[in-house]
């Protein structure tokens, strides 16, 4: 049998050589990126643990009493290329996930246990208001770069997770842009149409300046 | 502030007349497919309720004592063109998910709750094996193509949820490919060099012909 | 030479036949969409005016005094699945461009003549302030998905041509999207913190309700 | 073991109803086509034939003495959507393949045997030539888009066959391009530098006018 | 308020640390190129000027009287990945664009203001001529790789600005291609049925040998 | 003459400088993979022999009576980016071609020469069987990642050329996959139904251990 055996390991070292990286690309995070993604890390020094991402759990809630545990490619590798990311939610009572958007990546909420209610919602570029309080089983997909929310509309936990249409998916949240950076007062105020009062509030409240 | 109102209506009419299917692109499910998914339904037919999917719930469990809940585009038109899709799985203590491929789906596990333990493994193009029991919290990433298996390793019931890299995931069951069809016995036989009563046992089992 | 014309009738019937679709594909816009743009129009019915966009001139200054013209693919269906659009700016002196996003679309600016002076910003998902005012011969890329805006900072019109990396943009207008519909105030409150006098005001401002 | 039968029969009515159009798209020539090809057939009216074209054999030869036998989506709708298409070609002694491109596709040319010997040739548009003559066992990549010819250029046939990265190429004869259509004459001579009467002799030749 | 700054602060660096690599990815020039574009600049490095390009302003004309003054990645960097690029041209009074061809880059002229007459033409693969004098306000379109020239057709000068589908389109001038470089004259003749006289007086007009 | 010669020279240096770099992109083998394939050879070190695969000829039969021979872009970097790749094959009479699928991968068969005749089928993900004996002329697709196989059904020697819709296709042999490596033996049983001793028996014969 032993021909057979060389047969075999003759095939794999003309066909199958280099193919693990074709297999997959797992991303070597040192290396830089392009617009596509990371370079492959070298396919003989890929482990079954490349594959493997822990403690996707809840985190602590952050000062809007919710918690976000992200898996993209840039804590797990093994997404590179793969075009989608994830991320584990929990809303405590009376969590707010404030006004944002995902430059290019769309979001689909999975809800999670209750008892809480995880009401979401986004804004279509033609204005029109889409939103939904969902319970355990209901999915819903918030289209990419649209301004979205969220808030525990129950009472105790909410929980879900979320797949991202991008393996590294951006947040800009609205006041944090708009608040929380050197951007000049005066030009926040004409573009927004926030009076100067109200815009110097909320720059203090995020630490903008300027 | 009328003038301003009619600006903006004038600025959505000629912005934004048809921007809603470019912010999304639900699917026509009556519509014919392309290679690339499903036309969009007319953006004026949608509604909140097309970018929810509910009952995302355990099912019942199947013969080999597991479950499967898909959320893919032929029943989540929203999922059209995202390029994803997902599924809710739970494995009875004992369950078995045979050998099995996705033809260019990369499959996401995220490991649920216990107290079962899911184990899954793939094997590689070039024959290397990558197996692991995932604990809540683990998330495994089975590459595209390839020839993977998963089981109940604990006690009691493991639960996980899937994401696949297409929104039309397949799958093609090793054992019903092989044994439940009407692919001629001695073809069988002699492309994997099982034995005839193996073959004719298992096309029994699998109520294949030929 | 009969025969030469007669060969080359031959090559184009077998080789070019249908080809004219592969060398473009116009929209044809009584068709439905799909998730990479329009059927195309056969080609037997193309000609050189289905090339041609015509008036890609200014237009009449809107209550910000400035003014858009757009050669999208819905008016000029040569764009169908090209992957970038048009459009003519110009501002009057004073005018405001104000804060908004373009879902999936990077936006590249090129200033045109003066006198007036077009400053254009855009703020990063990091948060960093990226803000130029531009003179003719300046082009700035606003990258995809992020909040942005514009004025004439000088004295005397600004004009500009802008191209974006989508046959389609979208814009989102962020007064509208927070005042200009059903969205009710509490959760405009709660989720951009402005104060409820501000969102009452601006919702009166942009004819909002709820 | 019905039971086992009727779980399969479960798994794939829930799996895999509309999975071969995900396994494959073969056109439905009979549609219009989009930018990325054609809709597929349905599913449940595709037959093994589907996937079979039959008769790309050596066709008979052209006023060049050569003969191309084409094997692209139009006539074999099982390349819908994969990108590329094929040839075989066979060059009779003293064949000429005159100048021309194929328009976004590359053409890889695979030589047959001969006697002939298959001289293939391209310019790249920093103006360097690439020229080899080709004997049996050789492959050439002509990159897409750029000016190409071949030729006979030994005694006896030479044949091969080309993979095209398109699956609907098309080409542009250079000599029917400039002198076999309404093309002004005098616009062909100012673009191309010709003189008028080696312009008005090639009109001729390829029964153009203007 | 320190610890909402905190929260943010926390937020930003879970959500965004590396975000800019995708909110925008500006080219490396000094690192090598994949077939997808340039590798990123590191987002730390990037700066407002990154984003500007200036001076895309009217060329001195050549020896055909037009100046083309070019905007691509290799001089623009955070073009990288956007699968555009841009030039500005102008005519003189009986400029001549010669035939060429964009290898895999549809061209978009917007023609600009005269008093001359930017007439522009390109012939499709299945040989129709498709030709148009521009005036100011008029956007043409040509679709990729396919022959096309133009001229100023009137009195004064002509100007325009090209869009490109590609951020590094390439050019392959006819008259350059077949006889400004070391292409056998024999091969030149057979290939394009031109007179060995007419051959011989464009080599020595574009400097080819052989 | 002259001034046309600086002329083109300046031309190509503006408009062509790096533009080989986006006719083609060889592949430097000698660097890191990205998920889309390797970076580029400096345009300037590339030559004719870049683009020329030699000895694209009949191998020496394995085991099975049938020789492999490849060209992909790990032997051939000019097939960088272009998303396929070749193999020519040859079945000696009474060869098999063992059950294997393509990951991501579809192949199309074009029959050369028999007599022999190539039999080849394939197993769909929903479960139909699609065989044909092909003879000379004929070409079959297999639709990627599916589970196929092949045989030589008649008397003497039959051969055939393959295209690979990747430049790196990898190849999973059911057999090594399943009995080649150190996948546990109860494993295999469980997840492929397969007894014990026929398990038993095919590990010795693969060599697989566990």
């Amino acid at each position: 049998m032993t021909p057979i055996f060389f047969l075999f390991a003759f095939l794999l070292s003309t066909i199958n050589s280099h193919v693990a990286a074709r297999d997959f690309c797992v991303a070597d995070l040192r290396s830089v990126e392009t617009s596509v993604g990371y370079p492959c890390k070298l396919p003989n020094t890929v482990t079954v643990d490349d594959f493997i991402f822990s403690n996707f759990t809840v985190g602590t809630p952050n000062q809007f009493n919710f918690s976000v545990t992200l898996a993209i490619v840039d804590n797990f590798p093994a997404l590179n290329g793969l075009g989608f990311s994830m991320a584990r939610i929990e809303l405590e009572e009376g969590a707010i996930v404030p006004m944002h958007t995902h430059a290019d990546a769309t979001e689909v909420v999975v809800a999670g246990s209750g008892p809480g209610k995880y009401t979401t919602g986004f804004i279509s570029s033609d204005n029109m208001v889409y939103i939904k309080t969902l319970v355990e089983g209901d999915i819903m997909v918030i289209p990419k770069g649209l301004l979205h929310f969220g808030f525990n509309a129950g009472e105790g936990k909410a929980s879900g997770m979320a797949v991202f249409s991008s393996e590294k998916p951006s947040t800009q949240l609205l006041n944090v842009a708009l608040f929380g950076n050197t951007l000049d007062s005066t030009i926040v105020e004409k573009t927004t149409f926030l009076d100067a009062e109200q815009v110097k509030k909320l720059k203090a409240l995020f630490k903008g300046s300027g």
